[in-house]
C-alpha cells in the first residue's frame, strides 16, 4: 500500500462526495444519490479502461473503492450541511484527485503500449469524464465546459509528467512535480478568475 | 429454448415498449422511437457486456432480441392509446423484465470470475441503466433517481439469488425465489408508497 | 493513403466543425468546444469499436485524426461567423462522412465476424452516434430523433453496400454507389421536407 495508492483513494472519496452533495441538492434519493457519487468517482477510470480495452474495468478488482464511496455517501447523509464549511478541504482533495487521476490514467494508457499523446487524452479523460457525466446525469450544461481552467490543468501536469519520464526523472519526483503543477494552476485560475473563453470573431 | 429464455424476451419486450412509448410522448419520429426503445431494452445488459469485457456484446449474437423490439416497436405505434389501459400488465411484464435482468447480469459477471459483490452491483446495472438511458435521452431527470423503490428492488433481490447459490439451492429454484423477491418487494414499494428519501441535516 | 481514407478525414472534419460550432453557440469555452468537438466527430466510432470489443479504438493508432481535429477547432475559432455561409459546402462534407462513416463502421464489424445485420446496426451507430453525444452534451434534444431522413439514408446507404458485394460487387463500387446512395436520399429528404413522422392512432 504505497502513497500513491493513498492518493488515489482521498481523490475517490473527494469525486465521491462531489457527486452526492450534486444529487442531494437536486433531491435525488438514497439510491440515485449512491449511482452519481459511483459514477463521479470512478466514471472516468471506467470510460478509460473500456476504451483502451482494459476491462474487467480497474475498480472491479479492488473493493476498497466501493467502501471509500459508500464511506462518503454515509458522511454527505450525516453532515450535508456542515460538508459546505469544508469547501476549501474539499477543493484540496478534490485536485488532488484530479492531479492523481491524470497521471495514474496515463501511466495505464502507456501500459498498453500507447502513444504519449493519446495517454494525455486518456489521463485528462480520466480526470475530468467523472465530472462530466456527473453533471449530464443531474440535466445540468456540464460545468467543465462554462468555467475554471480544469481540464487544462490536468493537460499541463499530464504533459509535465510525461516531459521528466522522458528525461528519465524517477517516478515518484515525476508523480509529485505534475501534481504540484495541476493544483498550481487550478489554484491560480481559481484566484484570478482565469478563462479560456477566447473572443472569437462571429 | 428455455423458460429464463422466454422471460428475458418478455423482459426485452417490456422495456422497449416502455421506451417507445417515452419517446412517442415526446414527439420523436420513427427512428428516434426505435433508438430510444432499443437502448432502453439493451443498453444495461450492454454497458454491463462492456464494462466485464464480455464483447462483442450479448444481443449481437441473437438477432431474437431485434425482432422483439421491432414487435414492441409496431405494436406501441398501432395501440399507443390503447396501451395505456394495460399499464397494469406492463407493469407485471415490466418488474419481470428487472427480475430476469437482474440475475442474468449477475451470473454473468460471476461467470467471468469477479466477486460477487461486483456481480451484484452489474445486476443491478443490466436492470435500471436501461431506463436511466432513456430518460437522459428524452431530456428528463433520470426517473429511478427520484422515485420507487427500484434499483433496491433488485439489490435485494439478487443478494436473496446470491445467498440461496451460496447455500447450494437449485439454479431454478433460486432464480424463481430472486424474482418474485424483486416482485414483491417493488409492488409493495408502489402500493404503499414507499420511498428512500431519508429526512436529511443540511 | 487511399481515397477511402481521405474522404472518412473529410467527414471528421466535418463532424468535429459541426460539434464545434454548436458548442460556441452555446457560449462553451475552447476545453469544451475542443471536447465537443473530438466526440463529434469520433464518438460514433468509439462507441463501435468498444461494442464489437476491438479495443484500443480506432482512432487510438493515427493521430492524424486528432490533427483533424485541432484544424476544425482553430478554423471554427477564426472563421466562426463566415463559416456560416458555407453550410452548403459543409452539409457536402457532412454527408460524405455519415456515408463514409456507415460503411466503414459496417465493414469493420464484418470484420470481427459478425452479422451483417448487425454490422448494418453498427455502421448506422458509427454515423449518427456523434452527433447524438454532441446533442447530450449541449443539453439539446437529439436532433436526430425529431428531424431530417438522417439514419434512414444510412440504413439505406449500408444495406445497398451490403447487397452489391453479397452480389461480389468490386469494393470501390460498392463503396461509392453507397455513398451516392446516402448523399441523394438526405438531399431528396432536405429538399421536400421528408419525415417519418408517422400519424399514430393514439
Amino acid at each position: 500500500m504505497d502513497w500513491i495508492y493513498i492518493l488515489d483513494i482521498v481523490g475517490v472519496f473527494a469525486f465521491a462526495t462531489s457527486g452526492v452533495l450534486t444529487a442531494l441538492d437536486n433531491k435525488f434519493d438514497l439510491v440515485g444519490s449512491a449511482v452519481v457519487g459511483f459514477i463521479t468517482a470512478l466514471g472516468g477510470g471506467t470510460l478509460r479502461d473500456v476504451m483502451i480495452g482494459k476491462t474487467p474495468v480497474a475498480w472491479m478488482y479492488d473493493v476498497n473503492y466501493l467502501w471509500t464511496i459508500l464511506a462518503a455517501l454515509i458522511l454527505s447523509y450525516l453532515f450535508g450541511k456542515r460538508i459546505s464549511k469544508f469547501r476549501r478541504s474539499l477543493f484540496v482533495f478534490d485536485t488532488i484527485g484530479i492531479g492523481i487521476f491524470t497521471i495514474m490514467g496515463l501511466q495505464r494508457t502507456l501500459n498498453v503500449g500507447l502513444d504519449p499523446i493519446i495517454a494525455l487524452i486518456m489521463g485528462v479523460t480520466t480526470a475530468v469524464f467523472g465530472g462530466v457525466l456527473r453533471d449530464l446525469l443531474t440535466a445540468e450544461i456540464p460545468l467543465i465546459f462554462r468555467k475554471e481552467i480544469y481540464a487544462l490543468a490536468c493537460v499541463a501536469g499530464g504533459t509535465v509528467f510525461l516531459l521528466l519520464r522522458y528525461f528519465n526523472a524517477n517516478m515518484d519526483v515525476a508523480t509529485v512535480v505534475s501534481m504540484v503543477t495541476v493544483f498550481i494552476i487550478r489554484y491560480l485560475a481559481i484566484r484570478y478568475n482565469w478563462s479560456v473563453q477566447l473572443p472569437m470573431r462571429r
